[in-house]
């Protein structure tokens, strides 16, 4: 049953009186009226969080780790009816979030293995040595210990994978911190089937009361008074660059601030070189249609920008482009404000001078529903109006054509931080286009190379990130095991004894993990 | 020769008008009269870092190591000559230049080991699976890439090991960071020669012109205009919490914002539990005495408060203190506005209701001379008067009586941010202040058990850090190996050939480093 109240712990409350509307955005069918919490609502979750911490951190790997399982069965154990709600207020596609299903799970999956394993948390061991001269050695030793109460904003693309109990909020509970979750306004209806079924398993694990919390309501109210409340320690956001910058602006400025990893978007630039641009034109021009509408064009890793340098070839490479392109389909969009966006983002380009549409989708009036559109222009417009090159949320792309490699290492290099950059080459190509990697890579989290940015894999290489402002911290990552020091911070214990010290740095290596023992990696005891 | 010149990348250039004037605090002489940097020049630096990046990050681990041992066999060429002018310039004595020297020459030495073993980067690998269902495997190479030019402000109390050459600059050029030092205007001299050391080294090691530059001048001025230049990436600094705090919010503010890694400043609790304080009053009071005012008090890790639970034992307890105390000796500070701002801070502590003088060390009326001053309050006073434990920077501490040890608890729960805090325990004592052991991991970088906080290891395991307001942020330590990542972020090359890969992912592993494979540590090749 679905009853739209706070999940605050293991209550459910509902003190106040302002509702939140989830609706079917194909139909515009409403699904149903949520109570958005109040501020006393807010201040008990933080207030439980706070407590459930001083439980929470003290839980071994194992016991984490069984948490996280749990979390993730009781996801796959709601079934069709999670899915249900989910396509409803989503308005993606069954397969779409019975994968994003799976993903969710394996991504809480993945942290219990690493947090079985035990060795992420950088262990680091420097004996004493008492005949030093002129002053003793004294024993230290390092790890990483959990910050404290997170709160992580839902994102409206993953209502499932980066939602309720998605990247940030798995990675958090990994690091050893509790979360509290400002659901997502389009899907709240999911966000609260998933917050029981952690509930749940947090109950069956034994897990303190207040490890997660889910709160409905507004980022300028309620998610605004969370960031500032001073005993929340770290924020996660995946969004719009409005809402990721006002909540680090925020957390900047309170008396004591807080780390904000806040996910705003990219335009990921898609750059093919000349060989292949003359070799794998056509295969190339499928894919790339795909990519720039896969889930409606509604991932952060969505191809915005396409460049290629101006020759003959170009001509008939434009003109494959524009052949697949014609044959992508019109999809709804996730919520009316976004498709609302998506418009009016479309519009601002048709306006811009020297901008003309190469292709358009296939059409369809139906509610909220987008058609994409592919750009061209060329480099001298572009660097007229950089806006082009910020990110238009949906299925939408913008070919360029650079005058020359000069022109288009230009490009690159007043590319501001993106997510990815991809580069599309032969093996010739690439040898040839050494700088323009060089460059890349500089400038975002991660480059493909013949692939598409789309499809992020969950592993322990991944980086999703990137220099500002693709994000607020691109010293960091959101999907993948590294995303968890998101959430933690080295403490050294000197001469400490070893009775008192964690297991993890305790002379006989009880957990058998890699530690760095006087500088040299090592699984053995000491 | 002292030039008094700016050192821009392998230049001197001296083109303002106003002058610094370095002082010997001991005697009131002038030392030297300095040019400040004028705008143009702050920006030819940042200008010539920004160009010198693009090579030297390229440089490999084995270059950029025989370009630290360089820097830190030119300073101990310097010898005698650099001893002498630094004793000048900060009235520090002999013995501790010559040991500070010597740390400053080991702390990058110990950088050139880090990066010649190689494995400090966290390379990442995931292989390709391309049989996986439903997609294909990617194969995803991850590992840290350097952020770019780093500004780093020299701390006055370590004109040698936490300025021109120091920690931080350790840290970023090993990382593969140019660095702009705005040299302290306590010690432009001493600053100058390690410059010119460092200039020297980047010559003979072929590193680019830009490397490193050195400026004089103030921070609202031209370490401002610094921070705020968006070709410059990230800040180091040792300070005052005023100083740090104002960059901080500089960087936060600007267009892009940048990480600041401020240091400013701690009290340092200490808490001697009831068994080490019956047992052991004398020897620790005697410790505590030295620890307080060594270095005339001028260390961030400094004692500034000690808390002990009052009884019987109490009484001897503080009459011990006060008996040691009182032998302690006066000395020079480091410059006459920090011997201001000491008085000052004793006299706020004199004005407050409930703080007496437990003990005045011995007297000297010569020129910004520091006595030692230890205060004595109880818990009631110190819970009305929050600003008491805050730092006095200078030779003094106040002790603070605890009702029970229900107090002393609420006492450490009730502390900031601090970079460590020590306990001192019998083995029984500390078993029975797990609680209270608990409570301080969470508030500092650094737990230290029956010792002292002075005196900071520079090692693999060292975090000298902690929650704001110790540090902007608590994520990182300024001291020890892991003080790299502060000028590094991730990047994931996807599908990159080998060719194109940087030699520490390659398949072969040719520099033989330890990388994550497939989830598992591994030296091998693939």
């Amino acid at each position: 049953m679905i009853e739209r109240k706070q999940i605050i712990g293991f209550e459910q409350s509902a003190e106040g009186k302002d509702m939140l509307h989830s609706v079917n955005p194909a139909t515009g069918e409403k699904v149903g009226d949520f109570y958005k919490a109040t501020a006393d609502e807010a201040d008990k979750a933080v207030e439980k969080a706070t407590a459930a911490f001083q439980v929470y951190r003290k839980k071994s790997g194992k016991e984490k780790a069984a948490f996280l399982d749990a979390i993730a069965s009781e996801i796959l154990a709601l079934g069709d009816k999670l899915v249900t709600i989910c396509c409803t207020e989503s308005a993606l596609p069954k397969g779409r979030i019975e994968g994003e299903m799976g993903r969710t799970a394996n991504q809480l999956k993945m942290f219990a293995t690493l947090l079985r394993e035990g060795s992420w948390l950088d262990a680091r061991i420097e004996t004493a040595n008492p005949d030093r001269v002129p002053a003793p050695k004294p024993d230290i030793r390092y790890m990483q210990i959990p910050l404290g109460p997170v709160v992580v904003f839902g994102a409206s693309n993953f209502p499932l994978a980066f939602s309720a109990a998605g990247g940030d909020t798995a990675s958090a509970l990994a690091a050893g911190c509790p979360v509290i979750v400002k659901a997502h306004s389009a899907h709240p209806a999911t966000s609260e089937l998933v917050a029981k079924a952690i509930q749940k398993a947090a109950k069956a694990t034994d897990m303190p009361d207040g490890v997660f919390s889910l709160l409905f309501g507004d980022g300028s109210t309620i998610g605004s008074q969370l960031v500032k409340h001073p005993d929340v320690k770290a924020v996660g956001f995946t969004g719009s660059y409005t809402g990721g910058k006002a909540l680090f602006d925020l957390a900047v400025r309170r008396e004591v601030p807080i780390p904000v990893y806040a996910e705003m978007g990219s335009t990921n630039p898609v750059f093919i070189l000349p060989e292949m641009m003359r070799n794998e034109a056509e295969a190339f021009a499928k894919n790339f249609a795909g990519s720039v509408t896969l889930g409606v064009g509604q991932f952060c890793t969505n191809p915005g920008m396409l460049i290629y340098e101006g020759s003959e070839s170009g001509k008939d490479f434009t003109i494959k482009l524009e052949a697949q392109f014609k044959q992508t389909n019109p999809g709804v969009m996730l919520a009316t404000n976004i498709y609302k966006a998506y418009k009016k983002g479309v519009e601002h380009h048709l306006e811009t001078n020297g901008v003309e549409v190469l292709a358009k989708g296939q059409h369809s009036d139906a509610l909220n529903t987008a058609s994409p559109v592919l750009f061209k222009t060329d480099s001298k417009v572009l660097h007229k109006h950089p806006h082009l090159s910020e990110e238009i949320f949906g299925p939408s792309s913008i070919v360029v054509e650079a005058e020359s490699k000069k022109d288009m290492l230009k490009i690159a290099k007043n590319l501001s931080g993106h997510l990815t950059a991809t580069v599309h080459g032969t093996e010739t190509d690439l040898l040839n286009h050494a700088d323009l990697l060089d460059i890349l890579e500089q400038k975002v989290g991660r480059v493909i190379i013949n692939g598409f940015p789309t499809g992020v894999e969950v592993n322990s290489a991944m980086v999703h990130g990137g220099p500002f402002p693709a994000t607020t911290d691109g010293r960091s990552t959101s999907v993948g095991t590294a995303a968890i020091f998101r959430f933690t911070r080295p403490v050294a214990y000197q001469g400490m004894p070893q009775a008192l010290l964690p297991d993890e740095l305790k002379n006989t290596n009880p957990l058998g993990i890699w530690r760095l023992v006087n500088g040299g990696m090592s699984k053995e005891g000491i």
